[in-house]
């Protein structure tokens, strides 16, 4: 075995810093074994007041608070940013890569708004850019994408990406509980922030999926962009019908490359219970992808958390300790191309409908008729109740999202809805 | 973009050598595009009467039948050994590596017999060999235990890894077929081949489970040594008993490493219903590994196939065309180290039983008595039926194999037993 050493420098410890530092020394002679390589964390840098010190500093590292001393080290030959955040994050990375420094990150939000120019700078000086642990947290999809099905046409990914929003749904689902409920829960018992929207509102979902969307195909959909709706508004009762319709909703991120137009969003969906998506509880995550050659790979894990986190942050560090040449876009291009986006109101998808609508004869027609004269077929229909207002449930053969907001505005216009009605998109089973 | 080329020869065109062809073509703008090379099949190499020429040759490719015309090639960069078979595709190797060619195979019976020596060899010379085809198909999982989950201590893995066994064992379930009566379904439909013994007798699953063990922890568990276990005695009876008390009967290959001791083999086993396992139907694959830091990660996808096994295939080559560094056993040793077995009567797990016995008064005691005195508490039992002759079925809490059979020799002995007696290993569900 060679004798080298990776000279490391880690921007961060809070939960996911202190985790890898933890894998890496609790699996150091396995590393070692696997690279051959010393793998040293010199220097870590975080507030006093940030740092998880419950989690001893790696032997032998100094804790210091200025990030220059990472950036500005010629010792160090990889940067670590765990720190998360824009700002200061992204001055960090750019100059690690000035200088000539290998960059491992977690920062899903920076990469995905803001990241291209660090591809670039990459790409030129030949560094290695990994963000394994940006997406979905243990589960080894950045490397799957970019190398294990990097052969295939991507037809399809479709991805429960955020575990806060998968553990609240998996609640609701089986407690009945409301939103509100499952939510505070889910805070009590660590699986949500104390600030939840980046979570809940589908942010951190959409984060994630900009970044698989390069992986699968090389190109950009631009952030600010893409359609994402949360889950803050999922309702017990809808969820309740859905599974009387024999399906879970779940927030997915999903993307869909058709005659070369990509269709992309994070929305709240009706997965039917046979599918594997339908089958992932709590705070795991898991991507569905369908590519031309390999059909159908679905990958499950743990999607956040200290050492699932690691895990992942370690996989790319190792990468780095090998020796490994860069292949941080999985193109050869280090930009991708701009996507030839399908206007958002062009998606097809079956739809659920859940209306709200007074309880008189004819309604059922009226509503019906206003769906089937914007091209929906219905294939499954609730009515139930006998309440001076009722919900009527549908779900409808394939249909564009704008004949679903056409018929919701006329549904209004005719003055049928007696609340805000609802719909959600269903996923293709197979 | 550079213009760099690399030169394939294929040997073998039967399924997996035209589908990987063909994957190759459709997809030639896209690989150009992830590597920057021009991949270029020079010649093919089969019999013609094995030859799938349904499929056309790829544009330009010389198809030839002696196989020196691709390893005595100069020109040829990489060897593509997708005949199968155990002499001739080791010859070809071997040849292939001397004369300095990177080599990607399918060939798992090659590799976990006999393959050692193409590790040292492509070590020593610092070539790529590729095996992703070898185990599930298109499931990324070489690349996945190498490299995404190499910064973890691995404690348990567990895979369907036959597509025909678990074809069969799903149509039993679903139908209530007979192992025979499933078997001939299969090989209508193409599941199953005419002589389907290395499937349904366990040793294709053997054969991916000692490379498995290989990527997960760099150490040889003997072929000959693997306890094996196929799926022609799993009859419909167990089946629906295993139904009733919640599970699903698989046919697992699976792995341990506990105190650093290995314990390894493939068995029908029992499922928990819950668990991602249970649920992956007809002849799909899937992998369950658990590592100390990442936790569970669970990888489904079609596991044979002509696309799909291309697409790993193809994954392989791409790597060579990007000029990867080789990292073939995930370690820098190119020998994997001997494993030292837990001695296979020393295993550890719950058990299923069914005993046909006498309906006499007093048996149910005499039988849980025998059980109790070799250490077996009992979980879950059934007992039905008034025949004369009636099944006795238990699932017992953790006990070792040693005394499981000891349990059974004693029951046979006590002549309690009217008719061969069934145990299957029951999976820990977390």
């Amino acid at each position: 075995m060679s004798n080298r050493k990776l000279v490391v420098g880690l921007a961060g410890y809070g939960v996911v810093g202190s985790g890898f530092a933890r894998a890496l020394e609790e699996n150091r002679d396995l590393l070692y074994r696997r690279t051959g390589c010393d793998i040293v964390i010199k220097t870590v840098v975080a507030k006093e007041s940030e740092a998880n010190l419950a989690h001893p500093l790696p032997q032998g590292a100094e804790f210091l608070h200025d990030i220059d001393a990472i950036s500005n080290d010629p010792e160090i030959d990889l940067a670590v940013e765990l720190m998360g955040g824009m700002g200061v994050a992204a001055k960090f990375i750019r100059k690690c890569l000035e200088n000539g420094k290998h960059v491992v990150t977690a920062n899903k939000a920076l990469l995905a708004e803001d990241g291209l120019d660090f591809f670039r700078l990459a790409g030129e000086k030949n560094l290695y850019l990994g963000y394994e642990a940006s997406v979905c947290g243990g589960i080894p999809i950045v490397q799957t994408m970019r190398e294990g099905l990097a052969g295939n046409r991507i037809m399809t990914l479709s991805g429960i990406l955020n575990g806060t929003c998968n553990y609240i749904l998996s609640a609701m689902t089986a407690k009945g509980q409301s939103f509100t409920d499952a939510l505070k829960d889910a805070q009590r018992l660590g699986f949500a922030e104390a600030d939840p929207t980046l979570d809940i509102e589908g942010l951190d979902a959409a984060h994630k999926l900009v970044l698989l969307i390069r992986l699968a195909w090389g190109v950009e959909y631009p952030f600010k962009d893409l359609p994402v709706q949360g889950i803050s508004k999922v309702s017990a009762e809808d969820i309740g019908f859905a599974g009387e319709l024999g399906y879970r909703i779940k927030l997915l991120g999903q993307a869909r490359m058709t005659d070369g137009k990509l269709e992309a969003g994070v929305f709240p969906t009706l997965v039917h219970g046979e599918s594997m998506l339908a089958k992932v509880d709590g705070s795991f995550n898991a991507v569905w992808v369908k590519g031309n050659a390999v059909g159908s790979v679905f990958l499950h894990g743990r999607g956040a958390g200290d050492l699932p986190t690691g895990s992942a942050v370690l996989a790319d560090v190792m990468a780095v300790a090998r020796g490994s040449l860069p292949n941080n876009t999985g193109f050869v291009a280090q930009q991708p191309l701009a996507a030839t986006l399908l206007c958002p109101s062009q998606a097809i998808s079956k739809h659920y409908f859940r209306l709200m609508v007074p309880d008189r004869p004819g309604v059922l027609r009226d509503v019906a008729g206003i769906l089937a004269e914007n091209g929906m077929s219905i294939a499954q229909a609730i009515q139930k109740g006998e309440e001076e207002i009722v919900p009527l449930v549908f779900m409808t053969h394939d249909a564009k999202t704008a004949s679903v907001e056409n018929a919701l505005k006329t549904l209004h216009d005719k003055d049928l809805l007696r609340a805000e009605p609802v719909s959600y998109r269903v996923l293709a089973h197979q």
